[in-house]
């Protein structure tokens, strides 16, 4: 099969020096896409530039990108020739708009104004004691795949940090039915430490359980067909 | 001489999952611990724990950090004990007080206490369309260094995006006096690429050019005494 696999977290730029960062190490991602070319499937992973990178191999194809918009173009282009997207990739929610000193803000009329202005400096001033930083929602990508490519069986993930098994399963469930997924890979940043990484594999019919970062791999693998 | 070296960038928690990160690789405090060690220096490389890492040593204390208040904890400790600091992390100028979605914000009568406030979620809620992110300015670190150790001598970087010469040197002679510093390397970050590095080595009665990090080092350590 034709495996697309996304690991490691984007960055959104506030300006040519500082970034908004989604905390990932790209370690799930790189175990991933090992086991899935050992089992001889095709894999193409999507990456970022300081996620951990499987060792290569003659049917892994790499591509890296930083933001949500890369993100966006390469995925538009790669979910249609795949037969499954394994999503693990955290990808910011938010995107910086515009950057200024609290005095300004506060002597501002209308707030949404903000949000329409752009940084002109390549490296915003650092004078200010106080700065206000607005931000846009990015897109959220896991909702497009299958308008991009209805067939495709589609395995997202969700990590929340620090809540019940209860709430992590139902907002698992909740996100595989809104995004026509086949499987939600619910984890809490709280039981991911030391080795171990615990989450719930979450489908129509079923939930698995997995407690390290090879058994997640392993469940997903067994899983698709 | 016992030489203390910061590199890398650090990084500001916004909650448990995202975070404002400065870029940088660590590739030049890599090679300037390197070189520094080959010469038969004492090296305390702090550093994070995404930076690039100088092979082990037997002269060679590596301190992993992750954000301004860790670097300054540290280096209170480290830099009275050191005859010598090259400073070249990129240090957050920022960190993080509360975000909030714009809404919100709009409401508030007075947007100062905004700053007074602290999230008190894991992982901030990500609905809104437009989220305001409030920053308080970090303690330059740079500026306290001859207060912990008068004697150490001190070298600075100044970082700046797309400037004349003429604006990078003047900006360097500035921290140079304004932080009683031995010498500042001055570079910009379009000038940074396909393995060059220009940089201006400014002291009190000179400027030095160097065009790759294995240059700078050089000079660097050259210049110490």
């Amino acid at each position: 099969m034709h495996i697309l696999i996304t690991s490691g977290g984007t960055s959104e730029a506030i300006d040519r020096v500082r970034a908004i960062t989604n905390h990932s190490t790209g370690s799930l991602g790189k175990i991933l896409a090992e086991m899935a070319l050992a089992k001889g499937h095709q894999v193409t992973l999507i990456t970022t530039p300081t996620a951990l990178k499987p060792d290569p191999h003659p049917h892994l194809h790499l591509l890296l990108v930083q933001n949500v918009e890369e993100l966006l173009t390469q995925m538009k282009t790669e979910v249609p020739q795949h037969q499954v997207l394994i999503h693990a990739m955290a990808v910011s929610d938010y995107t910086p708009v515009y950057m200024t000193g609290l005095d300004e803000v506060e002597k501002a009329q209308d707030l949404h104004t903000f949000i329409h202005r752009e940084n002109q400096e390549a490296k915003i001033s650092s004078k200010e004691e106080y700065q206000v930083l607005f931000l846009k929602k990015n897109p959220k990508i896991i909702s497009l795949v299958k308008e991009w490519s209805p067939a495709i069986q589609l395995i997202g993930f969700k990590l929340l940090v620090d809540v019940s098994s209860e709430e992590l399963i139902q907002v698992a469930r909740e996100s595989l039915v809104k995004n026509h997924a086949s499987m939600i890979v619910a984890n809490d940043l709280t039981k991911i430490q030391n080795g171990q990484h615990q989450a719930y594999l979450v489908t129509d019919d079923q939930v698995l359980e997995a407690s390290t970062k090879t058994e997640i791999a392993e469940a997903i693998l067994r899983y698709i067909k």
